[in-house]
């Protein structure tokens, strides 16, 4: 049997049914292969950095992962941002690089590069197939490696050779796969002493402790023993609404954050590593943990905290049922000609959302205007920019889409972060994905202006602002998503975008509406 | 004095006056002190590809590096795939890529990753600023790096706190820089000899050889032995027009190669490696060398070769000219409704482009058509994609237009290609850069569905067919280009491409024709 057709099917026989796919001539066994076995789904992206993305979107939301199929390694390192992002949020992801035939590598060939040192420093597990032999056992160590115990990236280099032999052992069937780990009981006692034992304890939450059921269990925890909820700032995926307990999002800067913090006598970790800064400052501490505060670790994200959330909240004697705050709902419009900006965008969302909802968000200072509003609005889930590398958002959203084709997709982009992988609308276009894509224009990117600011060197001058200004020429938007065949308006006032939303909600294709902020 | 303005301005001192920029809160004293530094120009791109690639295309036609300023390991990692090419094209490029400061990088904040091992792949020399008494002398260190003696990528990694530090030791001014190597009088002799014994010699020629006197050279060399002038498939930049030697560019397929080589007893190589295939294909050969032929190593990418080959030409008593053929000039059009194709656009090409022009091609199937027929045309330079990384036509074409403002840019892309980093059209607008793109519309990714088809599996399926195919929808170019700022049109006759194409290369900013071939 051809390896290539061994290894989708052994893809496929590990439950890895999709494939976000930009192929080149090395691959062509493998497009071959891919052509004879339709159970692996395959969706084309033009730029690799969208096919990554969108592979970090689907495992959010299916646990699961997708695989990638990339051209050597200038393919793989185009898409290596958007890994760096799925590294951060614990997805797993199963790349696919073809390489040249074994022979041929050492004849240096123009497109010839160190792909295993590219994937290195985004992938958990790296491994060349280096006979055909072994391509099924390999993909299913690769598909294994994905799955955890933390879960990651795993990038198996193919060669073209390897790919195209004739005489591969058959496909690997269905292989049992690691999962999260369960936290020990002693754990679980220690956690329940020191909670009984501090005075202002903090759960600082993150992860896998961050879906319905763990915040459901911590908010037991919380009633229990008044312990405050908080959460790390950017997470992979955090169920939200009114049917959901709340945490507190940790602030991005130092001086909300200390306040966020502010007297915990003890960090209770579960899932989320010890906060700290995004960034340097001169003079500033990088810890946010609060002077005198104890570090008590209850589990990572290797850990299946959910159940030993609950656990913890038996052990405490929690109630059964956490509190919950009533239901939001928007307010009607004041003045539909007012000018529009993120809050009023959380508010058409909290208007229009019907419950699950996934939001994508890739828009740093617009994001934290909208997130906010939708606190106890219909039930959603919120997907954060994990690893700080911009151009997720309408990737992820690709991914989060072929999850959950029921549930409806919302893209939140500033508008540099939409400018790094505007390819993904085509997608969305070509796969008819039911995507409203959010781009908040401010015509900069705004969290370097205030960046500058903080140095304290005075005003910027004139070479400064224009590096960080995204006018001359401003983008337009509706056109760029016109191009790329998806539907697009423009609106500047609270009326003209609510009224825009709804439209959007209701359309069957994907949409991308121009938030002039 | 601020060790970030110590670098810029030390940078300045060697030369490197020109920085593409995307950068980040690690980068912001970099910010400020470009700033205070006009003499360092700063453009804006907004995805890191397009800053690489622009790179690449400055060093090819300025001769020197440009530097980049990038945003820790993720916006490194998307420049990446241009970088691939510039290493390829042995262009000269100074990276410099913020990170973390010292104290913080431990503490492995999101945005923290192996930026040291990313860059390697690309890169022949790496370091990073360990203290900010170093960041001169690094600077420098990057700088000589870069210039060779065979030129290259050279990546400097420089943590925040590094360049936030005010008590750096001053600025170093300017220093010499390595260049190419000369070619020693008994390697010329040796080749003298072998060319006047050989039967049926080809010279292979590359790289530096490709310049307008390496050419003339060779030319005389030709004239005097027979040899036969053949150059690599896809150098950096060759020299071409009716002022100029021509040499066959080596087909890119086997069968071609053979063809071009045919007979050759002596393969005598001036700045080209032994010609291979670009990929592997079962039981095909990967040497194009003839058999039988002796390969005589002449002088490499990193030898000063025009000379060399001006005084072997010498030494076997050349003419002082070589033959030139007459100058070319385009037909009148027959029918000017007939349907578009790439020659015809080779054809308008020829028949408005003045001496001078810059042309970046990154058209696999469509270039090809068009190359011939500028072969004794106006006096131009054609800059080839080296490394097979494709999202490099327009970037290149941001970089060369910079090197040479006085000089019409034309960028040659498949619609493939295009969509990879089209983002530089932003920045030509930004810039008023007298560019026109041509984009070859032909909705698929043609040279891989003439892979598919050496497969011999037989006709694709509908999958395969899908993912080698850009309809579903169609990309609208004109709207892509017109919300990046740039003005396009697009054609599909002879007629309509050819008037549009004499009104482009009139305008005064950026122009983009869809060639609907």
């Amino acid at each position: 049997m051809r390896a290539a057709d061994v290894l989708v099917e052994t893809l496929t026989a590990q439950g890895v049914d999709l494939c976000f796919t930009n192929p080149g001539t090395t691959e062509m066994h493998l497009v071959a292969a891919l052509d004879r076995h339709p159970a692996m789904r395959s969706v084309l992206c033009l730029f690799e950095g969208v096919a990554t993305g969108a592979a970090d979107g689907y495992a959010r939301i299916a646990g699961k992962p997708a695989a990638t199929l990339f051209h050597l390694g200038p393919g793989l390192a185009n898409g290596l941002a958007n890994l760096h992002n799925a590294r951060r949020a614990h997805s797993p992801v199963v790349n696919i690089i073809g390489d040249h035939a074994r022979a041929h590598l050492p004849l240096d060939p123009p497109l010839a590069s160190d792909i295993a040192g590219m994937a290195g420093p985004v992938s958990r597990w790296v491994e060349t197939v280096v006979d055909p032999g072994e391509a099924a056992e390999k993909t299913v160590a690769a598909v294994r490696a994905a799955y955890g115990p933390a879960p990651g990236v795993a990038s198996l280099i193919l060669p073209a050779d390897c790919a195209w032999d004739e005489n591969a052992p058959p496909p690997i069937g269905a292989q049992d796969m690691p999962g999260r780990k369960p936290v020990a009981e002693s754990t679980i006692a220690a956690a329940a002493e020191a909670l009984r034992a501090a005075k202002s304890p903090v759960i600082f939450l993150g992860g896998p402790a961050l879906g319905e059921a763990g915040l459901r269990a911590a908010g037991r925890i919380a009633a229990a023993t008044g312990a405050r909820l908080v959460m790390e700032t950017f997470p992979a995926r955090v169920a939200r609404g009114a049917g959901r307990v709340s945490a507190v999002r940790l602030n991005y800067f130092a001086e909300g954050a200390a306040n966020d913090l502010k007297d915990a006598d003890l960090m209770l970790l579960a899932g989320a590593r010890a906060p700290i800064s995004f960034f340097a400052y001169p003079g500033k501490p990088a810890s946010f943990v609060p002077e005198g505060a104890t570090l008590h670790e209850f589990g990572t994200a290797a850990d299946n905290l959910a159940p030993a959330l609950a656990a913890l909240a038996d052990a405490l004697g929690a109630p059964a049922d956490p509190p919950l705050a009533p239901r939001a709902t928007a307010p009607a419009i004041g003045n539909p000609e007012a000018k529009l900006n993120a809050a009023q965008v959380g508010l058409s969302l909290l208007r229009y959302l019907k419950d699950g909802a996934i939001i994508c968000d890739d828009s740093t200072t617009s994001g934290l205007g909208v997130y906010s509003w939708l606190e106890n609005g219909p039930d959603h889930d919120w997907l954060c920019l994990t690893g700080g590398a911009i151009g997720l958002g309408m990737p992820l959203a690709v991914g989060a889409a072929l999850a959950a084709p029921g549930r409806p997709v919302i893209s939140l982009n500033g508008d540099g972060a939409a400018a790094y992988t505007l390819q993904a609308l085509w997608t969305q276009a070509r796969e008819g994905q039911k995507i409203v894509n959010i781009v908040f224009a401010n015509h900069s990117y705004l969290i370097l202006n205030v960046e500058l600011a903080k140095l304290g060197d005075g005003p910027p001058g004139a070479i400064a602002r224009r590096m960080l200004s995204l006018d001359e020429p401003r983008l337009d938007w509706v056109k760029l998503a016109q191009g790329f065949g998806v539907e697009a308006q423009r609106a500047s006032t609270v009326g003209a975008f609510d009224a825009a939303l709804e439209a959007a909600l209701a359309a069957d294709g994907p949409q991308l509406l121009v938030a002039e902020v």
